[in-house]
């Protein structure tokens, strides 16, 4: 961190502020140009709290020069993390297809959509069982029960599970589950983010809808504090001004994380953009950017006519997207 | 809501759609056009999905009539709420000011600042003691500890507390807590949200950082159909592309959610800037634009002078803004 | 357009305002709910100002349902716009790549870096000659001399050239200029627009950095408008909160650009990004999502070592990414 | 500014960064730390582009310590410019209210309103003539013959008139006009920026739609840089996710402004809102954070009732809203 001092500071202050540093355990450096006076500090300043800084009398701007994220950060960890999920490896080259239903709705149905994902390539299965809703009026998931039709697909499929979490006095519910989502609207509560830091299972963590990428990473960094290092970042689309489609996928953010950190990243098409015709090519989009992982939705009930067509895809549409997919992948380096 | 319908759509689907929308209540009116065919919802759609039926074959886009929240809407509630704290009304040309330290760090700073901010004309105290951090390696608050200092400040000075909940679990630390709030990354945590709707006690629901007032109003409704109807509605800022402030102070959501909810909205100017010297002009404009509360960080310790300046004003500097305050209230049709 | 009425309208000012709306040749067809009542507009609706509708006194909201532009529509042109640059087709399936140097520097220069990109597969050149940029203090490029030195460029390699113009009264220096670029900042310079529309010259359109895709299709109707239908639309990356890359490349954009127009749709993932090492990822994604072009800027002055690196690939790294998105085309479906 | 070498750096690429910012008069400071070398560079810093610093091979970061703007810098200019418009002051402790219709429609109709306004208490008058339209197919102003009434309305009255441009090629229209303003969508049309900074006349330049803070100063440096040192800032709403108001008040802008330029900085609450019943409370919101002035939409045809209601105010409102300002005005410091 890089301390810009005002012109006209008072010594007494520098001193207490560099003894206050002290204390921390961070050491200065202090530069005397014409126009400004700057204050390096050496040492971990990831404890430095860079608000508070700025707000001190003799302090005109501060600027990070260190990530404040450690667990995280690909200059101390160089080597990409894989995360292997009952033999199922993301990351570090390995590609995975996450595909399921939005919610589970009976067992019929997710042993249904089980059985054609995997068919088709998928090698994880995601359902909502605990649903956030904007609306209290709407249908908010099956919840326990959810959970328990999943962890049955996943007896007669061998498909692991992946499914959300919205508080952590649920946890009980999850222990057979084998991926535990962290939605979008929790990317920051931090209690939920402590209790699954204590937790041995792999995290799949979603970007916020206007959380920054440092910001996810300090989330991760929640998580793995707490000692748990499983964490799979997830792209799932930002909030911006344009609204032609729900939200806008960043897909810069597949490499950046690539180059900030060494966790696995997967991208969701399906909620980025809520749109079923759009999932396909965003789709091969991530893959080409070099996505470690696709979650994609994918509905089966013929009958039920009035919701085919929504954000997820029919299990034919899905299989030819995923034929495309594993055209793409060897071009950018990999393999399931 | 208002359906249009494809152009060569199938009359057989087109049934299908009306009958479920029967099922929930709902009856249509089909209006055949030259280019389009347009099919009205008549009565409660509030329970009508408008991803879901934006989604289906025969629907080329839906747009909403009426908003998808009632108990907060203005239009079936014309009056102002007032909410009364202990005394204290909140709403309907009533306008206090909350004021305190962010964090609670001992007994002596916690009583000091409440007697100085109610000297200065506040009349509830703030103070953090669960706190939210964006990275786990900063002071994460005194927690129930903080809760109990605050109540000794209450006593003191018989001010009315608010302070910020995080988690359902905690709710047994807040019983004496006259105001609960609710922080920005929390304003979409649901299950909390449904705990919350089970209290009696006025909930303070602050804007997410990317949340629209649609949605602020959305899980203020969550509250109110668990049977709790005393909401306080807080603009603090949002997040825009502009840096130079911390956020953007949305001042036109203060007239915006007046002419929306009967609810009661307050402003806090502190977290919206996270700059000390703009706190000023920005609660003098919140006042002006008819805010029914500012709620504010006010420091006094005045030995601890490295966080001098922070985003919290000195009790002298909060004297000297609350003069003003009170100077534009009658402009404005308010009164304490 | 759907205009909702006031429940207590007026049914003089329900007379006077459909009187308004025959003036203009659209006819009214009125639908009278329970709680509200519905007047259609029928016909062409694209010259009602829906701003001013909004704003009368008997109208609570209103609701475009046909889009406002025409010529740019995909539903009044279902088949793809091919256009043709001098042999070169950008559209309908044919994908093209456009590089070169940011700012056109010397006749070496351009000469050599146009030679070395149309080996590695670039089709058409690119340069910088009026340069926009954000300080008076900055180059503001070689103006009418860079044209010069891109015409010789054109003359040794046969490329067909495409650059920047930045007002109206320098479109004499562009009289041998293949494709005329419109710069972010000049997305909506209406006057520049109207101007472009009397040429014959195909338009390639940037976005503008905080524009949606519907204020990029009225700008390029702005053009089209007058007469030339010859425009190329490019995605080149939006503003958002996310400070890691520039800016947000926007890769919906072209999946949802395809859908409303009939217009190719190019990709600048060099100035989206604004760092060299991710244009990589950011072509190929791309090209995956459907892209019928790509605009990026290649360096190769090997002595002016300070500016490697930039948000310009070397030849080499160029020749490489040409090869992998060669890859990738098949799979969606393009050839050059 | 500050650059963050690689800690891997060649030691020859980093003498002839050093030799090349010698060149522009910069001299640098070399600090080597355990983890990372700093590289501070002094002097003018204003040349030195920072992308192309960034994307050097041994630079890992750079961060301006300066702002890149001098002329409208505040701490090269520490005292308010007060600009004089025919003896009307803005600036410094003088606010004033800029008012008039959106369109010039008829001399009847300005004069009229220029009368009202007047008697109101406006001290400038406001009139489009060339209008920026987002669709080729609406209005597009009066254009020569809109000055010609806007002249006759000054004449008729004696208040200055302030109105709009949209290409330097019009500049001879406006030769008498008092106040040239530059619209949201020309703030970075450099060469219109360019010519007004060769005129003599009092430039009000909007805030573009996405542009921050320091971007709106180096355009109001592009005009200073040619000479004219007569720049007034307008703060007209930025655009965000949010959609009930047609674009966010940016309130915070007003103190920011201030604390970075000495220039004055005026309020658009009309534009900004989109809503003429949101007007008043954002006029007030802005007089109490402290803005010199306020430009406000005002119309007067009472027979065309079909426009009653827009974002623009009747006089009857408009003149109890200047009341108001003239309420809160002494409060924070303003005389007319």
């Amino acid at each position: 961190m890089i301390l810009i001092l005002k012109r006209d500071h008072d010594p007494q202050q520098l001193e207490t502020l560099t003894a206050w540093l002290n204390t921390m355990g961070v050491s200065t450096h202090l530069s005397r140009g014409e126009f400004q006076t700057i204050l390096g500090l050496v040492g971990d300043t990831s404890r430095v709290d860079i608000d508070l800084v700025k707000s001190m009398d003799i302090v005109e701007d501060a600027k990070r020069i260190q990530e404040p994220f450690k667990n995280a950060n690909r200059k101390f960890h160089p080597d990409d993390t894989i995360i292997d999920v009952g033999g199922v490896k993301i990351g570090g080259g390995h590609m995975q297809i996450i595909a399921g239903p939005c919610s589970v709705e009976s067992e019929e149905q997710i042993i249904g959509i089980a059985k054609d994902v995997k068919a088709a390539g998928a090698t994880l299965l995601r359902g909502g069982a605990f649903k956030p809703r904007t609306s209290p009026y709407s249908f908010q998931g099956l919840r326990a029960e959810g959970i328990e039709l999943l962890l049955k697909a996943k007896e007669e499929t061998g498909l692991p599970i992946v499914t959300e979490i919205m508080e952590s006095s649920h946890l009980p519910f999850f222990k057979d589950v084998d991926v535990i989502q962290v939605g979008a609207r929790n990317m920051q509560n931090f209690e939920l983010l402590k209790d699954l830091g204590r937790t041995d299972k792999p995290i799949l963590l979603k970007r916020g809808l206007a959380n920054t990428l440092e910001e996810l990473l300090m989330s991760a960094e929640y998580i793995m504090a707490g000692g748990n290092q499983k964490v799979i970042l997830c792209e799932r689309g930002i909030r911006t001004f344009e609204t032609a489609t729900r939200n806008t996928l960043d897909i810069s953010a597949v490499s950046m994380l690539h180059e900030m950190s060494h966790l696995p990243v997967v991208v969701d098409p399906s909620h980025a953009t809520g749109i079923a015709r759009m999932v396909p090519p965003m789709s091969l989009a991530a893959t080409a950017a070099g996505a470690d992982g696709l979650i994609i939705e994918v509905h089966n009930d013929p009958r039920h006519a009035l919701s085919d067509g929504a954000q997820s895809l029919t299990p034919a549409a899905f299989a030819e997207l995923a034929g495309q997919i594993r055209g793409i992948m060897p071009i950018v380096g990999k393999t399931a």
